[in-house]
């Protein structure tokens, strides 16, 4: 029987600009329905690194035209868009590739808040770059008018940096809960989610933030209970000794494994390296439970033991 | 036992900027959730007219700011994405009134695409405007670079203008139809849907266009099979010789009636007549069903038979 799979996309399968996300989606499509062949169910994370700093440059610009009818956009509606944006056409090649291959399986994009913790130690610490450069009097008055955190990005300019925090739990959990159990592909959690906190009450409000895809599709595995998690990204396997002559391509792991290898600082942080640890993560979270870092074209391979890097408890 | 209703939203329940929005989904979620309370089944449909033009408008500044990074963002990635912007909100706002009240149901925004016919006569004569004022100057220069429709508006200067085509179908009607299944409040073809049309075997493109709410709403509530569609706007009931002494509000009204006064020119284009026709389009759709037009504040009252125009067959 069918495996009920989260799998998360990089911005590599994804483009940078409206015409290389046309084309991209449908590569990514056709490899994510190899896996629908299978009978698996499939819930899909996205990252939007590219499409939000957009959206937020897009918005600014807009401000920048007209500042007596404009505010400054919140970078959680900015979150809110870049889901509508890329579900819009990602949904719509998985759709095409389906029915091209005669399945008939519904498509949806849900609209996914993440709430986050306000104390997360990340909000101190703002690193996570966002939109485009600027030059120092640009940032300065940014940081004048809006409260932006910025830093300067070795020499090529000043960028926003905002907090990334870890994922608590999910929103809509029950309503991609019900989508898998009636048969549907669901893209959700896009952007790494709408980051939210509680504010008393029920109430949730938007952070100045983005959660890493890969820690949430971490959480959103473990709050569907997946099987398996697999994090696509553009290299066919995790390796140690990266780039050096004795690379070596690791096959699977243990999670200890894998604890020890990020101590020794095997693996890059902001790039490797959180992938690794939502694998652990996910891997340590229940018996039974995989985790599998691959390239996207390897991931029928990869889930059938051919390929990719496989992390269990 | 509950009803089945689809609830078409114009703009002023959002709001024409992102703090209107804020404040006036609170309002709109506290009249809805009054009709959950009643034990009814909600799918919301809303306009999206002021929020589209701001995200087109948006996306042309960040073209003009950099051309050579960035291309004219087509109208139905804007769509999509301002159903990201209205939905969050909304679903939010929702989710906070209902908890608020104890009661536990799933709210969620689908993002939905919207079938229209490439033949449609509207293609050939798009008249609704979109986004900001332009000078004539602005207006032609669209015209050529980006072969826009557009129109001068009254003396206040130039728009876009686009088709507004009539929706076929709900590509995304399973998943509403799965959610309201499994007791969610669901929010659907948000500003009408992303339009799109088929282009040979199951690719679907998108079209330069913004489908009405009311007739999306209508369509909706046929293909989820819905009890009562209800068209909130900015009166309390619709009115013969409107604005004049001898204005009459109306009650209720049978399809027969109201094709009568259509015909009269009683109801103004644009305004009061397609949220008459969507109403007489499901009456006439199956025996039993029921259209409101009334306030939003009145939507309780309106359902109890208390207030609003009545439509049926």
């Amino acid at each position: 029987m069918g495996k009920r799979i989260v799998l998360a996309l990089g911005g590599n399968a994804l483009g940078k600009n409206l015409p290389e996300q046309m084309k991209a989606v449908k590569k990514t499509a056709s490899a994510i329905v190899d896996l629908i062949e299978e009978g698996d169910e499939l819930v899909i994370v996205h990252g939007n690194g590219p499409q939000v700093g957009m959206i937020q440059d897009a918005m600014t610009e807009l401000v920048r035209s007209d500042p007596v009818s404009h505010i400054p956009c919140p970078l959680s509606v900015c979150v809110a868009m870049s889901q509508g944006y890329i579900g819009y056409d990602l949904q719509n090649a998985l759709r095409e590739e389906m029915l091209d291959r005669g399945i008939g399986k519904g498509v949806a994009t849900v609209l996914t808040q993440v709430e986050v913790d306000p104390e997360d130690p990340a909000f101190a610490k703002p690193t996570k770059p966002i939109g485009s450069f600027m030059t120092k009097d640009e940032a300065m008055r940014m940081v004048e008018e809006r409260q932006y955190d910025v830093m300067e990005d070795a020499g090529r300019g000043w960028r926003r940096v905002v907090a990334s925090p870890q994922p608590v739990s999910i929103v809509e959990i029950d309503t991609i809960r019900s989508l898998v159990e009636t048969d549907h592909i669901v893209v959700a959690c896009g952007g790494g989610g709408i980051p939210v906190f509680k504010t008393g009450g029920h109430h949730l409000k938007g952070a100045a933030a983005v959660i890493d895809k890969d820690f949430a599709a971490e959480r959103l595995a473990e709050e569907v209970d997946a099987d398996t998690l697999i994090i696509l990204t553009a290299v066919e396997k995790a390796a140690i000794h990266f780039g050096k002559p004795d690379q070596k391509n690791l096959d699977s792991l243990t999670v200890e494994e894998a604890q020890h290898y990020c101590e020794e600082g095997e693996f890059a942080p902001g790039s490797m390296l959180p992938k690794v640890q939502a694998c652990m993560k996910f891997a340590a979270s229940k018996p039974g439970r995989t985790a599998l870092i691959t390239l996207l074209e390897k991931a029928r391979d990869g889930i059938s033991g051919k390929t990719g890097t496989r992390i269990t408890a």
